[in-house]
């Protein structure tokens, strides 16, 4: 098994060679004019170490990576009752598919499509006001990393709103079929604002490690709570690629639209990486291939 | 950590305690008219030992829990070319949906749903008489559980091709699409065939030890290939319950219509339970709750 | 062939007999709260005479049966090229679904689903502000009637509004595919303000003249445009019930929740029936019947 | 309004002018290698006349247009209990869909779709050996037209068996959920040779009279029956291109795969086109464009 200090380096280089980098998401302005060539890697390992490689120091928008840590929360406050809002099954149909939303009369197939993961942010909002949700859930990220310079990107946030056509459209249909407890306009200004969190690869790699379950981690939420969201993110955390990530690289993880893949390795590390350019999935292709290679080397995959 | 041959009695006996049994498949009359009532689980562990409580030497129906020995078959004979007849994706469909596979021109979702295991059989028949593919299905598993005196049930088979129309369907479909290489007739018979494979559930213990990856267990397919299989079984596994076997058993498996269960601890175990009643997805009942009962007292969760 | 002076009462008579009204529209409490057991039937002739029986001076609320107005107007601002945005099609849905309106991304099958409707709404507000697109359609309904009381109720519109989250998303779902030109907030507004306007039966009935295509009624659009507007209401004038309408009544109709429909015998008669319960389809169970009965005594089929 | 005699041969040189002759249907070489570039034209007017142009004595594969005599034997057969199997509503759907089939649990949206056609062919057989109810069907035809010539074509019929997997698919499909009465295999047989029934437009015209309903005319069902057969034909007649054919041309018609059109002027005419050419709805393209002409220069829509 290669040493990850040395590895890491190699990795980032051997990526940088194939020059298909994938496209931006495009759908907002501060998305679309992303410069695609771009990767980092790092990794928080069990013992305490942090490696990284690349642009691992270049703050990006997290997006849907953030709907692990709002999951985390709604979980704490609501515990299982949240099931019965929300789905856990694979949803086999794009990210944002109304279509399944009406088939299954408005309750989610699971927290990580954008339906799910407006109803979970709802479950965090709670009749509070959005600021003081939206302090909850940037309070859970910092802890989970350490760091409090961790902070959302308003104008990211403003733009999602401007654009969010199709997520206000889901908001109105949820709460047609009576699934959303807030007003669509004030749930979907908190799901906004956490899906604009901005961090580095190297914050994100810290603050997974939540997600480990080893000792002198910061520990958020309990052991078997863990290995549910760790469940979760394997068979839901990359939409409709869900099952080819599970084949190719073996590990739970999350993409978010932004070129952003949080990745477990349970009992020994929390694995960030970057790059924007997207695959047919809407995944970060540079990521996930880093991943497959990343595990295959140090032999991490679950199975 | 408890000892496996005390715990076993005693999650038998715990099974047992619920009244609530489930209901057995009743689309052909052999299946229909087993008891219900009836329980069996069986540990094959890394070690050489296997552990057994209940009716575990009674043979069962393994219906579809062949489906992951033929998918092995079929990959050894085609390599990663099958996936262009297949995917890899959780199809948020029931079992013998024919919905995707319109949408999908053709392509079924996973191996595991009916339309994809067809398929799958189709790659193992390549033209031969299904005689030699059965032949050589049998001598897989056989070779699996070292064990020659697993068999076909004839009558099982003859009943699924009378009552067989939805598959008929499938098959025809698949044909239409140009998706089937042998007659609709030919791959259907081997595909009901292999479908009617009885085992006891300790044989079925030992028949998955080929997906543990541990020294002195029977090798029959690659490492980085035991992965795979036992990556697609955690996302496609249990049909439309995989997301939910996943998250309360943290074990890669795959069930059958007949009770069966078939689930892997990567390096530690093979496991097989059996139980006939099914719940609202398919798989047995008695059987997922059991594996969620001795992942966790055995901390076996690979997440 | 009856004469309508006599037939109308009978027909009144023989409607009440069946103490089966059907359920009323309870999605708003403004159409919730009426009696349901109310009929009315009004015939305007190409002669220039009115026939009416039972509740024909109650007025009531029109909704979906304006679609029929507004596509009128739609089609005279814009021609063909409204087509573009909507499509010709029966949907072989629900009136309300979205399901469609993804897979044919954005455009909606007709102008009589709600998404459909909301498109021909867009066109008519071209830009201008909602009270001046509304001011058009009522002063176009008014002429067609020839009579300047028929008005809008604000207090259903309000409701309509305040109930309206599925339409609110198939507005932004039509935003989010780029197929609304006014923002979904003052399209919606109006959309809803022109569904709320509120007519007697014998009303309707003389505002559905325009469509008779006869010498001495209102002529409002030309000759080849009532022809085309009459062959949508009978392909598509009743939501998923429109083969039903047409194999039972045989004549161009629409239908709204409020239980009204505007039936059109061409070069005859114009007739509105009115009775709020309705039937599975959400079309108004005794009018249709009450169609049935007096195209079948009439020998009033166009088929 | 313009005199048939001379019409017909100006709009069959019409026809000839634009160089577009669409596709002909590819699916079973007996329809792929028809030459494209035909055109015919054929109307049997209420009065006994029968005006053609073009090549109107030309034999073609009527296809698809052989499912509205199915479907008045069958409903002379069993009456609206046949209602129970099939539905009268348009499919919104390619003809062939099986997506809509497993939605509405094995009961087709209406006749004139495959799946319809199998189930009322199924009607039509009720048990009796397939000889026998073709020789019905052939018989009505013959009646219709007046003309023993008329018949089927076996290597057509063979070919459809060879190609027709998808029909085998829905065939099967209806026998999973209890809607075939016949074993499959039969059903289709006589599916396959109806389909494959063969006629000139002149006879094509001639044998659409007993749907006109005009005295002197040849009477095979009931007043009310010809308006229902009517009905459905202008809802659900085009597959997905009803709602279009009904607002272009303004008739009850039904199309086949091989290029014909069969439309009805109720108490006027039966007209036949035929141009193997088809537009994307599978409809024969200039064969739709001769219809809208001739209805508009006759004044013939029913709307």
């Amino acid at each position: 098994m290669p040493d990850l200090a040395t590895f890491l380096p190699r990795l980032d280089a051997g990526m940088r060679e194939d020059p298909s980098w994938g496209e931006v998401a495009s759908y907002i302005p501060e998305l679309a004019r992303i410069d695609p060539e771009q990767f980092a890697i790092a990794v928080a390992s069990a013992d305490g170490a942090l490696y990284q490689a690349g642009d691992a120091d270049v703050p990006f928008s997290v997006q849907s990576v953030t709907k692990v840590f709002t999951l985390a929360i709604a979980l704490g406050r609501s515990g299982d009752q949240l099931w019965t809002r929300v789905g856990r099954e694979p949803s086999g149909r794009a990210f944002n598919s109304i279509v399944q939303l009406e088939q299954e009369e408005g309750r989610p197939r699971n927290p990580f499509i954008n339906a799910g993961a407006i109803v979970t942010t709802d479950e965090v909002l709670a009749g509070r006001p959005p600021s003081v949700a939206l302090a909850e859930i940037v309070q859970f990220v910092r802890a989970a990393a350490e760091d409090d310079e961790i902070h959302i990107n308003d104008a990211v946030a403003a733009s999602e709103t401007a654009y969010g056509h199709r997520n206000f459209a889901l908001a109105h249909f949820l709460a047609a079929y009576d699934n959303l407890r807030n007003p669509p306009e004030m749930t979907l200004g908190t799901y906004f604002h956490h899906c604009a969190l901005e961090m580095t690869t190297a914050q994100l790699a810290l603050a997974g490690r939540f997600l480990v379950d080893a000792p002198g981690l910061p520990r958020l939420v309990s052991r078997s709570r863990i290995r549910r969201l760790n469940a979760l993110m394997l068979t839901c955390g990359h939409y409709d690629g869900s099952g080819d990530f599970a084949y190719r690289v073996g590990l739970p993880g999350k993409s978010g639209v932004g070129g952003g893949i949080l990745a477990i390795v349970p009992g020994r590390a929390s694995i960030a990486v970057w790059s924007p350019g997207l695959n047919q999935y809407g995944n970060s292709l540079k990521g996930t291939e880093a991943l497959a290679r990343l595990a295959r080397a140090m032999d991490w995959s679950i199975f």
